[in-house]
């Protein structure tokens, strides 16, 4: 085998496994495609000189899967697990090994992506919906969404909808009243966001009852940070007197106990699902949740599941109310909320499903049992608890002493909270054993805890309703039904481990195993996120050798890991900015530029920090339209914040003019951010931080084989140059304005922590060498499909010698005019051929833009190729008459089994054209399991939860 | 929740995991049908008092998962991981990750039964094939076996294979010669067969010549386990010249680059494909591998897959000549090998896709590099290597300083192999890196290594041909691609994360996701079987007390867990005896009663232990023949070596008379050999070695959850009364006859050590209670469906009160004469509704044999019975006349996507009924990848490689 790319194969070398298209056989056969002699030869003319960087990347020699593995062994050791009682949030919790295997640790569900084309994701759907379902259940709200990124960001977008949809007249333009016993970095992130957006924030102890003045909201907690329960019936109704709306951020397993927000008046209810079986991850990912009551479904923010019909009546489920989406609302969307945390949530869900409701409700009535044994036990001692009244947390006065009763629990292996040098928070979860209950006590200097003390809660916040009844949550309850019901699921959509996802800007590419494994070694999941640093030494070590790596790879000074999405990258990267100007006094600094092709999400996170935005025309090439560009800036150059540029563009080019757009940009005041989401097109090659970027976020979750999830978890690192440094995300858990930093971005200081072993292998096991390939080959592999395409779907916009960027865009709009057959038909009639479909209708309505990655190689692309032109020629058969548009299997796409095995078959296509229309899916076909789903219908009638079992009849 | 069996329920208890039917509702429904009152009260009518024991199991209260996990990792860190350099047959390998992951950590490979329902074991029998056409390739011998159960014991089958195959006049009742360098674990094992079976066994230099005399075969290793190469063509040649067949054992890797045995005349050759990938596993299990010249395939011992054709004509894979097996053969069959290693063999054929030939001969020129260097700068420093040609492996001659360089490798963390005082052998593997070749060199007094050295073997043995040129060896390089791959096999079959497998007599119960975790921890997988016992405690700690809580559950007074099959536990059980008889002088007690319902391998077995079988008939109720049994013992009264009896028997009944068979042989000077296979009904309510028996073997892979892994591993310990313990299985690398042992049954001391942990946590997870619970929920289940189905498909035998065992066989005789549906058709059509079928055909013909187990809960067992009554209607409409049988749904079954869709349907009933038998398979129908398989061409036209891609078109 000889090998044309730069690094030479070994039996070893990982970046031959992770590169598709290695072979020199190959790699000729798509030149030859293109045209060109060589793959740098390809390079040197798509990429413009001005922006290539001229030296190799200075990162460690690439690594093998075995050096890596033994080198995160080595990281993983220098972490020490404990039995972490700190709380505040986060929850030691059991995993149930047939979920931590077949779903967290399974590709089927780790390498899917977001669930936008729900006919091939109708199993990750329903375990959405299995989770909305338990959170409209557990907090008595009617519709939940389908997870928000962590509590802290959860309770400020809770905040903003208040800030909406409150109506009352005098209430609207009010604060906003934080209960004090909230948790401490809720707080910081709310006011961060309240600061940019300019509303009041309040802080009270509303035990106590309401502050005075004008209120749009409050946001209470339950069980408090304290641990203190206390009924919320008496604030809330005065709340609603007043005009006020009313968020509850509630625990769920004390919502198995304790009334729910919804039965006491609450209109919205949010907080984390993290203890219902995620890993406590050094902080993320975890599934944060909101409920709201009827009228507010509508404005809610992040993804709802929804249930419809497909084209034979059958149920289906789709994410409804696509329309409110920031990419399709832009800078009137309501939340900059994009990616959600699905795989976490389906890890909740399933496990809710695997308990039941009798289980939940037996885990916490243990839980809260052993917090009453052992506030008996330091009561006997004489110590004082702040609350009589609680569910699984203390917090216990040791006045003077909480330094000595925390390294006494640590001597034990214990980790507890340190509220102040007065007082101590220890909180009890599922994995509390009696032994580690007497431990603490002596940690207290009391004695040995007695015996078990059974539940006790006060009468009034008893809880007295069911839930759960859903025959989901009562069915599966043997670990045999539970794992068939998790592949049953899982087999009803098509992930990564059996098609290319070839989705542009999405960049879905391999999510290798050696990056996967360490997750979910206890050395890494099972650290709380507040555990002292002499605890975490392993973590911080790879957390700042991964943002180093990210520095030198971006060309930026600095990189912050926190954002624990793309959105919040985004929202990090700007808030820089506004803290940048704000710094030189330029408070009028507010305008943000953003081109018509830009990803929604771009004008969002603007008016989340507080901007305002101007939108810059595209040119009939794809680029910017300069003349537009310098209009805009003359126009705003007194109050010009920044521009925000994605960079190859939308359009899947590179832009040769990028470095006059930034200077232009530059010598009016302003600031440049790139967007990242295309730095699979640079990595190696150019650097955003050296050709005018100011600023920009990163998407680990694409460039740096994060997976997907099935719609999350993402990271969004934002990377910043030297004077943005001092603006850079700060810890929520210190001071809100630490000395040197920005506002805080997410709830724990290194937000999906979790996941960041995967971006850090898979830096290790490349080198520079191996990124740099990795980027070439995904030039080829695009450039190779355009070329293939271009006669049979025309490449919309090409740069530089006709060529694309990473990804291309296939242009429909004059075959959809002449025959009626749309994009989104192409992408239903794929499905058929077993693929996933590329990107529908972004940047471009009309248009299919396809990205096949670095990682597919010949073979997988041929095939896509194969079916783009046989799914050509049956719109030729339309255009010809040899069926109708209607009774065409384009129309009909895609086809179930049922549907092709149907007795009554009318079709002008036989049923082999419609279930195997190129002969080798015959032995291994994939059926979805519903047919073409009818959308609108879904969002007429909004259903959120999981449909009865008759439903799904004949 | 209430619950009806003793452990009560609580949120962690497995039991409650494990057990499907736990909910009183189920089980009060269950017995309705029934026609009990309690669960108690059927078990106490169902199991004969006389052998009921009487106190509970004392076991170590049941711990939850999270403790087993925890006292897992206890017992793993009390093992020390090493570099591993002792070779003697055994290497450390890196498993791919993609691999390990997606086959020995998937449950859709793992959890997969034997592929004798070839329809829908289409992945594995195709890995499997993958295997024999790698084994072929690299062997140079045209039929090769999909895996044996380890090197030692496949040379010992070797052996016998060329005992029975040489028919030359003079050599063949000849000596069977050894060479003096092959491994001494198999040296050991040949002997202790031939002793059983009395034929001569000699030990030779054979690359000094031949010795004298007749000659029935010789074995030759290579390279040697000293690690010499030398060209074997010459002795071959002299071998042949005498008439003497040969077998060569030979080292896969080394084959990639020495001239294979089948190119020098070789007739045999055998060997482990351990170093594909396969980790140490502390001793196993590994695959090993046989292949033969042409003319030897039909006397191959083991399961072999070759190529048919189903009912469309498409190539389909099968297990070819399967008459050959010793279940059919019975004690004329020619090996006892059942349990093969296929979970083994798959990961070690998907090494190879994964390599390639050129990545395979990369890591072999590698390894052969390094030892090159290292012997360098060994013989740079003065040390004297026994043999100037080599592969891997170096034996260096240190002059009674054998302990000071293994005590200084030690000391740096590498293991290597004490030989004598005065000699220390090296091997280098895939995972030697220079570093480790240094500092052994330091270990041995020598300096650090020099520069790498090239590969060099002396010409003669220069392998000049190609191997692997097969399109599956050559396509699948990238992660993307292999693990697609993967995927795309595991989908064709049906594992029991899909569907019930309701296998009599193999007890498809949960393999819980707890107890396999474990295995692939590096502190369990990657220890040496030869490494020192001070590294080995957490092992050896862990199988002693697995040892002693079988001896407590089975009644007897020791264990043995080193059988690495049933089969071999057999053997090992029936050598006991026969070591007994002969200690005693009873030389002449070699007569071995066997029950016509046995197991054939029973007397496969016995025959291997030179005993002469004796049948015993069966009575019209299913029980032995008391009169004929009588007779037989009458007759054989002084040559009665023992009595082999499954309890409850094969036919699914609790024989009420045991304990009198029992005494009957007893008072004859006979032993009595219970065979475990139906120990699932017996575990918590009686005891074998109590009520009668002297001696059983166990399957771990039946009633102690360790999954069958498509085909193996198995484990099958010997258990024994103590008067039977000094004849329990030694130890293969000590002395063939160590004091107070047997002999060797498996080539390490532990056997499949490596699966271990999944039984020892299945019972700490149970505990005595739940493990009884167990017992009862599998009486339980297997009662109801009897019931359910008797008036559809009469169950052949019950025992009292009518009532079955764990069991029942549904007699489908009559059913066949009157309508000419066979059992067959039954099995085949169930795949239609998606299910693994029931044992066809065993224990007796025309029959189904259903074993639900305790795991099944009572919403998948009615599924079951619903498609079983669904399907006898069927049978009546053929009865009625609605359909012809050639044109009936049942003999067309199973029906593949691409019949069903077929334009030309022409059948008699529906493509829904075809497809849909019942409504809610519409939206997660299976569909199998082939149609019903022709067996019978496959075996008259025997391809056992894998099919070249143009026979899959059209």
């Amino acid at each position: 085998m000889e090998f044309l790319l730069t690094v030479q194969s070994t039996p070893t070398a990982f970046a031959d496994r992770h590169i598709g298209a290695r072979r020199q056989a190959d790699v000729d056969t798509m030149l030859k495609a293109i045209g060109y002699d060589s793959v740098d030869g390809l390079v040197d003319v798509a990429i413009p000189d001005s922006i290539r960087q001229d030296t190799a990347l200075k990162l460690q020699d690439a690594l093998t899967e075995v050096q890596v593995l033994a080198e995160l062994r080595k990281l993983a050791s220098k972490n020490k697990t404990a039995v972490q009682m700190i709380g505040q949030g986060y929850y030691d919790t059991v995993t149930p090994p047939v979920i931590r295997r077949n779903i967290l640790e399974a590709p089927a569900w780790y390498t899917a992506y977001t669930p936008y084309q729900p006919e091939i994701s109708q199993g990750r759907l329903e375990a959405l919906l299995n989770f909305q379902t338990m959170v409209q259940d557990l907090t008595g709200l009617p519709v939940a969404n389908a997870s928000l990124l962590d509590e802290a960001t959860a309770v400020a977008e809770a905040v903003l909808l208040m800030r909406r949809a409150n109506k009352n007249k005098t209430a609207k333009d009010g604060k906003t009243v934080l209960d004090s016993d909230l948790l401490p970095q809720t707080i910081a992130i709310v006011k961060g966001r309240a600061e940019a957006l300019g509303f009041e924030v309040e802080i009270a102890d509303l035990s106590a009852g309401l502050p005075d003045g004008d209120i749009n909201g409050i946001v209470l907690q339950q069980p408090g940070v304290s641990g203190r329960v206390f009924d919320h019936s008496v604030v809330i109704a005065d709340a609603k007197e007043r005009g006020a709306l009313v968020t509850v951020a509630a625990d769920l397993l004390a919502l198995t106990l304790i009334t729910p927000p919804g039965e006491q008046g609450a209109d919205i209810a949010v907080g984390t699902a993290q203890r219902f079986g995620v890993p406590l991850f050094f902080g993320g990912p975890h599934a944060a949740y909101m409920a709201v009551r009827e009228g507010m479904e509508r404005t809610l923010p992040g993804r709802i599941v929804g249930v419809s019909k497909d084209n034979a009546g059958v149920p289906a489920y789709r994410l409804a109310l696509q329309t409110r989406e920031q990419h399709i609302r832009r800078e009137k969307a309501t939340s900059n909320i994009c990616t959600a945390q699905a795989l976490l949530a389906i890890v909740a869900s399933m496990y809710a499903v695997y308990h039941g409701p009798e289980g939940l409700k037996a885990i916490a009535e243990t839980v809260h049992g052993h917090a009453r044994t052992l506030a008996a036990a330091l009561k006997k001692a004489g110590r004082e608890l702040t609350s009589e009244s609680f569910f699984d947390t203390l917090t216990v006065r040791v006045p003077g002493k909480a330094d000595k009763v925390i390294g006494a629990a640590e001597a034990r292996g214990i980790n507890l909270r340190f509220i102040d040098a007065d007082t101590v928070g220890v909180s009890i979860d599922e994995t509390t054993t009696p032994e580690v209950l007497s431990a603490v006590a002596v940690a207290f200097g009391a004695g040995p805890v007695g015996d078990a003390a059974g539940f006790e809660l006060p009468a009034d916040v008893v809880r007295s309703s069911d839930f759960l009844q859903h025959p989901v949550f009562n069915t599966h309850r043997s670990e045999t039904q539970l794992l068939r019901y998790i592949r049953r699921l899982s087999d009803r959509d098509l992930a990564l481990d059996r098609t290319m996802i070839p989705l542009g800007s999405c960049t879905m590419k391999l999510n290798a195993t050696a990056e996967m494994e360490a997750i979910s070694w206890p050395e890494f999941a099972s650290i709380h996120p507040f555990a002292p640093d002499h605890q975490t030494a392993g973590w911080r070590e790879l957390i700042e050798d991964l943002e180093a790596d990210l520095t030198e790879i971006t060309g930026y000074d600095q990189v912050s890991i926190q954002p624990n999405a793309g959105s919040q990258g985004e929202l990090a990267g700007l808030l820089a900015i506004r803290g940048y100007h704000l710094s030189r006094g330029d408070q009028q600094r507010t305008v943000c530029l953003i081109p018509a092709s830009a990803h929604g999400t771009n004008a969002a996170s603007a008016v989340l920090a507080g901007m305002k935005v101007v939108v810059v025309a595209t040119a009939a090439d794809g680029t910017i339209d300069h003349a537009d560009l310098t209009a805009k800036i003359e126009a705003n150059k007194d109050v010009l914040s920044c521009i925000m540029i994605t960079y190859p563009s939308t359009h899947g080019v590179y832009d040769a003019d990028v470095r006059e757009v930034c200077d232009a940009i530059h010598a009016a005041g302003g600031q440049v951010y790139v967007d990242g989401a295309n730095l699979n097109a640079l990595v190696g090659l150019a650097q955003p931080g050296k050709f005018g970027g100011d600023v920009s976020h990163l998407n680990l979750h694409k460039t740096f084989c994060i997976p997907h999830g099935g719609g999350g978890p993402g990271v969004g690192p934002v990377a910043a140059k030297a004077h943005l440094a001092p603006f850079m995300p700060g810890d929520a858990n210190k001071a809100a304005h630490e000395e040197g930093h920005g506002v805080a971005i997410s709830a724990s200081r290194y937000g999906s922590a979790g996941v960041l072993p995967i971006s850090w292998a898979y830096v290790k096991l490349m080198g520079g060498q191996g990124l740099t390939d990795a980027t070439k080959s995904a030039l080829l592999a695009a450039n190779y499909v355009a070329s293939r395409l271009d006669e049979h779907f025309p490449v919309l916009y090409t740069g530089e010698g006709g060529l694309v960027a990473h990804e291309c865009i296939l242009d429909l709009r004059e075959l959809t005019t002449r025959t009626g057959v749309t994009a989104e038909d192409v992408a239903k009639r794929l499905i058929d051929f077993g693929f996933h479909a590329p990107t529908l209708a972004f940047p471009v309505a009309g248009t299919l833009m396809v990205e096949p990655t670095e990682s597919e190689d010949l073979a997988e692309i041929d095939r896509f190729i194969e079916a783009m032109i046989t799914i050509r020629a049956e719109i030729e058969q339309v255009a010809s008459g040899d069926f109708t548009l209607e009774k065409s299997p384009l129309r009909n796409a895609p086809h179930t089994a049922a549907a092709v095995v149907y007795s009554g078959w009318d079709r002008d296509y036989t049923r082999e054209q419609a279930a195997f229309p190129v002969h080798h899916l015959k032995q291994d076909k994939y059926f979805p399991p519903v047919g073409r789903i009818d959308g609108a219908a879904g969002d007429r009638n909004l259903v959120c939860s999981c449909p009865p079992l008759e439903d799904f009849e004949n």
